[in-house]
């Protein structure tokens, strides 16, 4: 058997002290296990969106990876807690919404996590006291923390018509998936955006969009950020546009 | 035995090649050694508010740690170095104030570092070339690196009635321990805060102070900046009311 | 034989989910290998000063540690790859000039990549696709991913009389070798610069020059931001002044 995975994916940030007590947690509970820093600035307070995202990186993961996912605005209320299995992976988060898609899977199932000394976990960090421990748990085959199942974890209406990422090159990556004909043009403000392959097909200066490596359709300025020139950022609607027979140039 | 386990602890951010070069050094020197990144934004050039927040982030490492711990702006001049066993970890630094509240535990004992080639390393990064050497060989439970004893390692006055960390939702973290008695004001600036268990406790704006995942007493402001709402951070004073017979509200 | 070690030296940043794929894809393609995250700060679009960083970090790799280098402006263009031997290392990365400080050596050896599923790699990401499966292969001691000899990869005129790598205090470092001489001064915008050993030899906001330990020349300003109190920083030109046999005071 090869050796057991464990990724993480948070709003927590690189500069503070928490991902590292994640990773001493994970050391003390689950040694031997590779422990990967998926992301730490998932769309924060924003369970929806980041949902999108964590459901677009999964396929990058090694297989049988467990994911923390930890994107959180309710930590310390009475929200549940949630182990879900789905497309060959555990699952280890709360239960706000961040997992909705994906939770229509044909493998999907899903518990409460049953925690020892959960009740002693702090109120406000359950990244390090409840769901990392659980995932060291499942990571190595033992099943003891998953509690009752959980018939209907919560939903967000998340929408894919919109911006759910902003890098830091400024490209503005949307929830939607590629579509088979990419004649179509993208509205953005008040911008219809027509198809590039890559960067090296437009021009400098020119707004486009284009397939990105997660399979999502993201826009992009040529030698520019996208969020200035545009001025969009994440949330921002975007649309397909009913110009799609004719051609903006 | 265990796989050992180093964790790093320092004030070099996460921008620059340093920590990198760190982690280069320990898989030379140390291969096998499990390297956890604690915290890469302690208090820059503060050994007092930073070894606190060491003291606190300790009980979370695994069992036999050792800590480099590298906030040392006086790298370079002749200030000491040092390897302090305490608290069943090896930490290793600069002899400058940063380890004295782990100083007068019952099993405290420190020594200077006799670390071979210790001449050659470069003026400037003492974490590379002398501490992370150093933990290396006493991760794996060699000690010819320990040299003279060190009766009397620097102490500093730390304060704990104060700011030792704001993290970047603008949450304050004070050296204050969780007081038994949390009836309690705390007067930050002008204002005096009464005391609640989580962020669900409170309405949103409004700033409380509670017991965080360290134990210490920290300040915050649910949805908002407790940085910017009460104009406080690293450095501000904070101390316990007089008024706290009577509610504040 | 040793653990394989790849290293990681990109313009990626900390704050997106790049670097957390890239690690993802070296676990499932590379799982025993130990992955080190060099630097992600490296030059960003700038393949001249980003190879004169990485040569000099080079020596502080692990031996035959693999290193993955992407600095990469032209990803998605007919731009090509890059397998290069050199100083005891494999360097795996585009062919666009940032592996020219390491072309000249005795046994250096430079492949295009034959990545099997290249022509599946996103258009955008081949840190992820082409170059970290790639490493891990190198790592792994097998060579199929080597292609057809390239007699003359892509060389740049690199200056090294220029600040290539400005760091989070405002230092700055140069492209120049530390010369033998230390009398001479170096000219920054229109101030000379003497030499000092380090910080504690010179007075508080007192710019000076020394050599930093990776062993290039830097510029420093104690107890400031040299970036700032000399209006310089990546790409600002310096040169030895003709003043050296008279010294500044």
């Amino acid at each position: 058997m090869s050796q057991p995975v464990i990724a993480l994916y948070t709003d927590f940030g690189n500069t503070d002290p928490y991902v590292g007590q994640m990773h001493a947690a994970l050391l003390t509970k689950a040694l031997g296990t590779s422990v990967v820093d998926l992301h730490h600035y998932a769309p924060a307070f924003a369970p929806g969106p980041a949902g999108l995202l964590l459901e677009a990186l999964l396929p990058f993961l090694p297989e049988q990876a467990v994911v923390v996912s930890v994107v959180d605005p309710g930590v310390g209320t009475d929200r549940g807690t949630l182990a879900l299995w789905s497309r060959g992976h555990w699952l280890v988060g709360p239960d706000n919404g961040l997992f909705g898609p994906l939770l229509d899977e044909p493998d999907a199932v899903a518990y409460r996590l049953n925690v020892k000394g959960h009740e002693a976990a702090s109120a406000t960090f359950h990244g390090r006291d409840v769901f990392a421990p659980a995932a060291a748990e499942l990571a190595r085959g033992h099943r003891m923390v998953l509690g009752e199942s959980v018939p209907h974890p919560v939903r967000l209406a998340s929408r894919r018509d919109q911006i759910i990422y902003c890098d830091h090159y400024g490209n503005l990556m949307t929830g939607l998936q590629i579509p088979a004909d990419t004649g179509y043009w993208l509205r953005v403000r008040d911008r219809d955006l027509s198809y590039a392959r890559t960067f090296g097909d437009v021009a400098p200066g020119e707004p486009f969009w284009y397939g990105n490596s997660l399979g999502l359709v993201e826009v992009a300025v040529r030698e520019d950020s996208a969020r200035y020139a545009l001025d969009a950022g994440e949330g921002t609607s975007v649309a397909w546009s009913p110009a799609q027979a004719q051609h903006p140039k």
